[in-house]
């Protein structure tokens, strides 16, 4: 076996969440991911810094199984090195604000010329084109300006995020995929090309049940709580137990019939009210009062156990640590205690990606910032690194 | 200039969400991909047709520039059928339940066999093995087994999930990203693999603030509302204006001082309870009254433009009908209004995944159930489709 991107070298201007997530699964994959930060580090890492750190948990989950170097884009011989890494690389993405590179005049124009083979990549929030395209965009105001927040929360409520910065996520994985397609296009055309993902592009399809109430009934797609976004289905919510919360979905007919005998209900399998998902969804209130009934005499793992047994879509509504210490995700491996320098003992996750005819990368501990320079700009370049570092280029 | 994946051919069992996502971004990369359905369509499909409709507005995003067949693989002949469009094809996807392909005789080891060229993807809640293989998953009870509830919503309110189905598409990205990685791989080996994806984990780096906040506090993560998760960045939150909301995240000190500056409040500047991040969070609620006092007063339009001038990272919490109209995202062309023949004139999305060196495929509507039949068994296999019908294999 092998690693799928064995041989491909990734230049990572990644920072915060979006870039880094994108290039982390390269490195998991096995591509050569050398991180390239300002001399004082990438905003996560200056922010640390600050305060007497090297760093944080988020950093170490995004930037294992990298090499870290320092560049001076500000620099002319800054400029210069980032041209020679270019030479031999495959790909370089960055997620700056839209036109950075091509302001500091090293944009995909300039170094296309330098390698036509490179794949430049490129995420923002808003694209590279475009009225909106210089909004500031983070993760949260492309969550309120990408309707996220609309229909999240409950309808008597404020618009609410959601919690995790999936929206970054969200932008990081499509811009793995962009690569991976420009690279797959590559190995026929021999050409690299620009590819761009815009974070409020990446969510659009997510809000696929909103759009469709709209445009069944008129009418602003509400907040709707933990029912379904549509209103269209249920019991689909959140059930309080004795002891924490369940999230139940029923999908099909049989689900619900499994679920009323799991109840004590079998009465209820003809009653016209219930008997189809457009009559419950008509007597939601009913429907959602005849489960609380069952759910709020027992406990969470009562209800999970006997849904599971039953064949219903059940789940705990569970916290972070508790998902930290998962023993369904350490046991398939994509969670794993690493010892690591800087932190300590942590959980760190692999790639979701998993390629069963491909071999798996052993976990590396993120790099310190510049760690790599010696063996980047001496070992790679062959270059003297003393003299990069007395002039202020890395 | 050509489309990525012109000449790969993607056999498409994707049901719902997940799957069509991943399908459907092949399609507008240029793929030829086959719908393939039960006799009675897929359930997004079957739950219309009971209705006496045909498409919804979900099927029609997620199924357009594909070609649709039905097939029947609880019978022989259907089982045949698909081995013979197996050895044809370069991808399978499916998001069954694990196993339902290898309990019909049909799963990868079959189809391997076959073709051992075949790019073989699944799409599971908790993937093909470990003790939580066989929960039955839904976007929403991943939402509440992978911790995203458990972060959402009000401090002092109930766990709640984010609105849009946000899983499903992290599922249906990683997925895509999965199969491009395994056509690169093939490139090299000739072989294909078995690629898999299970929702749970796509979604567990999107909690690192969380995470972070664990190993920082020893406490369990709280619902934070509309602040930053780990609690950690002032001010990070929504702010009431006099017609609505606004979405406010001061990243740097820059952003703080123009803020000031926006507010009118530049006699601040060098207040010790809010010049740095660390100062404003420890002072979150002084921090945030200061500026609900600015954006109180005015439209939210206004607070918009003022941020944009400022260059503070601001954006209006917009509900679904603005989004689907967003003139932003309409004169880039990732929205496009199609004229439907169910459903007449539809907003619908093309790929979030741009290539600027390739061609975009023209939209073509979702198909009906089995509208290729003809096409893809007479024309592609060459077979009699009159006859396939008649003894129920398709």
């Amino acid at each position: 076996m092998t690693t799928p991107l064995a041989g491909i070298t990734v230049l990572d201007f990644g920072q915060i969440f979006q870039g880094p997530y994108a290039t982390m699964l390269m490195a998991k994959a096995g591509a050569d991911v050398i991180k390239i930060e300002p001399p004082g580090g990438e905003p996560l890492r200056r922010r640390v810094i600050a305060t007497g750190g090297d760093t944080t948990l988020p950093i170490a989950m995004l930037n294992a199984n990298k090499r870290a170097v320092t560049l001076n884009l500000k620099s002319d011989l800054g400029k210069d090195l980032l041209k020679q890494m270019v030479a031999k690389a495959d790909v370089l993405l960055e997620n700056f604000s839209p036109g950075t590179l091509d302001g500091l005049g090293v944009g995909y124009d300039v170094l296309k010329q330098v390698n036509p083979r490179l794949v430049y990549a490129t995420g923002t929030g808003f694209g590279i084109s475009g009225p909106d395209r210089d909004n500031l965009a983070m993760d949260f105001t492309i969550q309120a300006a990408s309707g996220i927040m609309s229909i999240t929360g409950d309808p008597d409520g404020p618009p609410m995020k959601a919690g995790p910065t999936l929206v970054d996520f969200m932008g990081g994985i499509h811009l793995y995929a962009a690569v991976m397609t420009a690279l797959l296009q590559r190995t026929t055309t021999g050409q690299g090309q620009l590819v761009e993902v815009a974070m409020q592009e990446t969510v659009y399809p997510s809000l696929a049940s909103s759009y469709d109430y709209y445009l069944r009934t008129g009418k602003v797609p509400p907040r709707a709580g933990n029912r379904q976004a549509g209103l269209a289905s249920a019991p689909y919510n959140a059930f309080q137990t004795k002891d924490g919360w369940v999230a139940i979905h029923v999908v099909t007919e049989g689900h619900w019939q499994n679920l009323l005998r799991a109840m004590g209900r079998a009465d209820l399998l003809d009653d016209p009210r219930f008997s189809t998902n457009p009559a419950r969804t008509e007597n939601m209130e009913a429907t959602e009062a005849l489960v609380t009934a069952w759910t709020i005499g027992l406990g969470k793992a009562e209800v999970v156990a006997t849904a599971k047994r039953y064949k219903i879509p059940v789940a705990p509504v569970r916290n972070a640590i508790e998902v930290m210490n998962d023993p369904h995700m350490h046991e398939r491996g994509m969670l794993q205690r690493v010892d690591h320098p800087s932190l300590g003992s942590v959980v760190l996750p692999n790639s979701p990606l998993r390629l069963h005819g491909s071999d798996r990368v052993d976990p590396v501990p993120s790099p310190l910032l510049g760690q790599h320079n010696a063996d980047v700009y001496g070992g790679w370049l062959g270059l003297d690194v003393a003299e990069l570092k007395r002039v202020g280029a890395i």
